[in-house]
């Protein structure tokens, strides 16, 4: 019997991961009573988000700028390029700060099953960056998953002919585990003992 | 290394009951991945309750309208009024569609320890609410705890003098619960409160 509005802002939070619809009635009452605490501040960075919001054209990164933080921080080792599934493995790995250069998000993996082909990925785009030299080191993170390691020896095949070392996370990745969901242990151990590839 | 404005989201989500800094990270990067399926709904949503958020004059409900949904809607039975502690009640009760009357929300519970006294709480309106007449029936649907019942002993004292029927959700053992695992105060409560049967 809630008011259009509240029912239109429970069920947006029952759609966020970790939240259903009992959790979400609860943070929308929590809301409601904490107007200027709670609901002003997320208000307020949800349009501050929204505004700024960008993928990132090198490097696929989500970010509220464009290049994003990672690829316009000059701290970071250019010659060294981390390739990902995802936005979350990107996030990820920065969080863990193991790994000291840039990224490349692919959007996704190769999967016949989804119909997914190479050309929907981000590796054509991929190519050229390593095509355009200064790199060193392209350090393959796919998932340990079977579509992972497809899409791993399919780019392989891409850019063996370029002079750079191919690395892989070592496969102490727990088979079937998705990079975001692991602790920063086993990442720095997997990140630790990658090894050369192709 | 999230920029400034990610940041800010993620932690005003994580403040949210039901979400730690983690989970956070994932409800966001899932809001940055999805801008038109996810991010926008929920900033249309959190802007339009925004708006029109406001605590009803009658019976201290949050509702987007004053008076509320439930003091407006005219199939509601005006003489029967029941008494909460807090606005998460009212709700709890108003989904389970088990109440067919109003409510009065008193915004929280006498408590010494933590000093909260009856003209802290929505007493005086309550009393003013039954004086004018029209109610024959008030339910005190306090917490079965100790503040709670202090809490409708003394509203009881306050209204007694109204030619009202006073009562009180009956306290015992809830609907499949098993003896061995409830607390003691609950089964003291069920004993003491045991009654004829057969
Ligand atoms: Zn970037
Ligand atoms: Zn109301």
């Amino acid at each position: 019997m809630a008011s259009p509005e509240i029912e239109a802002l429970t069920q947006a939070l029952a759609k966020l991961p970790g939240l259903g619809p009992r959790s979400a009635r609860r943070a929308v009452l929590h809301l409601l009573k904490k107007r200027e605490a709670a609901l002003g501040p997320l208000l307020s960075a949800l349009m501050a988000v929204e505004e700024r919001l960008s993928t990132c054209s090198i490097c696929g990164n989500i970010d509220t700028t464009n290049p994003c933080g990672v690829c316009a921080d000059p701290r970071r080792d250019a010659r060294a390029l981390c390739v990902v599934e995802e936005v979350a493995d990107l996030w990820a790995l920065d969080r863990s700060r193991l790994f000291p250069g840039r990224f490349h998000v692919l959007g996704g993996r190769l999967s016949a099953l989804e119909g997914v082909r190479p050309e929907d990925l981000a590796i054509d785009s991929l190519v050229r960056r390593i095509a355009e030299g200064g790199i060193d080191e392209v350090v393959l993170a796919m998932n340990a998953t079977l579509e992972g390691q497809t899409t791993a020896h399919y780019i392989i095949e891409r850019i063996e002919r370029f002079p750079v070392r191919i690395t892989q996370l070592a496969h102490g990745l727990p088979v079937g585990g998705e990079l975001d969901y692991l602790d920063e242990g086993t990442l720095a151990q997997a990140l630790r003992a990658r090894r050369p590839v192709g």
